[in-house]
């Protein structure tokens, strides 16, 4: 059984219409994914089971696609944040920065780039197999994720995310959004990924 | 620089011939993650950054690709082995696999349920948000991923991994690859999700 | 060289301000066609086409998505019309659906169903090897489509073409569209199917 | 009610054992296509149609991919023939080759580019909207269509097509296949494009 984690209205990024919208389609992924992983354990319909379809397979693919949305939400609503966060890399997240970008600002030249690439999410990951600081672009909640990737930032790119307050300007609301990280609340998720 | 690791052909479930194709195709992601990383660091083109087309877009979808292919097939040819290995779930093993499904046996009819209903890959990871031992199936390398699943058994369910050997017959190379489990390399996986 | 076509306000369905940011997306489809067309023109780089990453892979991914934006676009904006338009399907249609629903209301149920469950389009189709008047859902602008489809219906269900003016209410998007459609303009779409 | 199309070996560009195991997963498709049809029309189960899980999304996904499945193959297996076939191009088919590419090598070359970069398909298609003859790669069955397509040529580039005769060798597969094209089935093809 998950929960769905209460957020409160504490931005500058979008508007309280905006992120209320957001937190409905969040919800929604919460309940779907108890919903699913209480249908699989009733019924899976093992006999059937097919990759072209199934009702085991319909299952499944809903099951990471919920799973997804729940998570990349939960990180993303958590880097909507207010003013009183640290607006500059901490000591470990500069460290990984400098050492596979160069520098902040070029990571975050490519991470704008990515995200204007994307059609579902822009994510900052530490890759454990490469060794490497990766911003990867997702075109759906579960299309483009990396096995063994550890995600630190993380971006809507949905249009519903942004659509009210932003229309078609992406540009704008990818800068708002880089320019208001919580680099505190990042910082944390980097303890796990150099200790 | 991403290095390719050398396997050496000792397995009772695929043919020297299938095994010997299938590194083949694994030695192409390899270099081709290096290629992609190294054309990102040469040109990105950032400045035609869009989410229809562009040079930047095409470098990170097949980014995505080539990485979770690399990661992959790793992961299953370390699970394609000898007799000489442990041919039984291990203490950690059998604590994950009976608390989150019962019993071993009862995972293994879900498993053989997910490989029989994926068109890439069947997997089973430990799941960090929603604390469970799910087992996703992928359609390609990079479609299905849970963004903080940590994976522990990975069986390859293209077409080129069975082909040669079993044609369309997939329960028969699914029932091989299941009864073939080194379970003591499984169980150094598990020591990073439960210590 | 493909030229747009000029949409004019003329809906009940949707506020000018969500017809006018869709029309920019549209507009944005359709140069990226025209610059993807040249791009593979000039230099599709043959040499190195690759199923993983490729120069001209990424130019065949961008056709299809940017070539399948316009089509399904311009069906759409055709779809959205005034009160002037006929409110009931033609002979040709009620033919159609008669045939295939049973009738014009078993049929109005399965495509709300349909675009209640689609990520990118709700689309009727007649589809010629099965000889029948299918509903499909496209997940994106180029994924679901049928290889002998031919288009009579065709709803937006990305969030960019209602999150303005219905938020997160699917249900009533979908009803104000269907109870809009202009039969008139699907008869004539009809002819090419039932002569 | 779809009935399959029953093929005889009769082709040059693979070996009987890899041909009647491509007939195996082809009747797959046809029975896939009717249980699906059948479930639909028995228990669409509307009242949960949602577009992260729901029994009909689940259908729907597997109904475009199996009738996509069906089509292609019966393409792909028109296009499989014996020496007894013309091996140039007709009056039709040359005039739309020599329109859109200038030359039927040059377009032999891009179509054997579109190949070796698909993970799916390669077609010839004439598209309507943008009156022109392209050349299209899909990833799967249903991912990579166009909307307003008719397709002429068809290649099936899933691993399960060649890789007994070629193993990793596509270009080999391409090279054969395109050397041994009907021509004269394609001009009968050609007809609902030129008249």
């Amino acid at each position: 059984m998950v929960n769905a984690i209460p957020f409160s209205y504490q931005t500058t990024v979008v508007t309280k219409k905006q992120f209320d919208d957001h937190i409905t389609l969040y919800n929604g992924y919460v309940d779907k994914t108890n919903e699913i992983t209480k249908l699989l354990a009733a019924n899976p319909e093992y006999s059937s089971a097919n990759a072209t379809y199934g009702h085991y397979r319909g299952l499944k693919k809903g099951e990471s696609y919920a799973v997804d949305g729940v998570i990349l939400h939960e990180l993303y609503f958590q880097n909507l944040t207010s003013n009183t966060h640290a607006n500059a890399p901490g000591k470990k997240m500069r460290h990984l920065l400098d050492r596979y970008w160069g520098s902040v600002d070029k990571w975050k030249e490519d991470f704008t780039a990515c995200a204007k690439s994307a059609r579902g999410w822009s994510l900052l990951v530490y890759e454990q197999r490469t060794d490497a600081c990766r911003n990867i672009l997702l075109d759906t909640h579960d299309e483009g994720n990396i096995a063994t990737a550890y995600p630190l930032i993380s971006l809507d790119m949905y249009e519903h995310a942004y659509f009210l307050d932003f229309g078609t300007d992406k540009a704008g609301y990818i800068k708002r959004f880089i320019d208001s990280i919580p680099w505190d609340v990042i910082e944390k998720r980097a303890a796990a990924v150099v200790g």
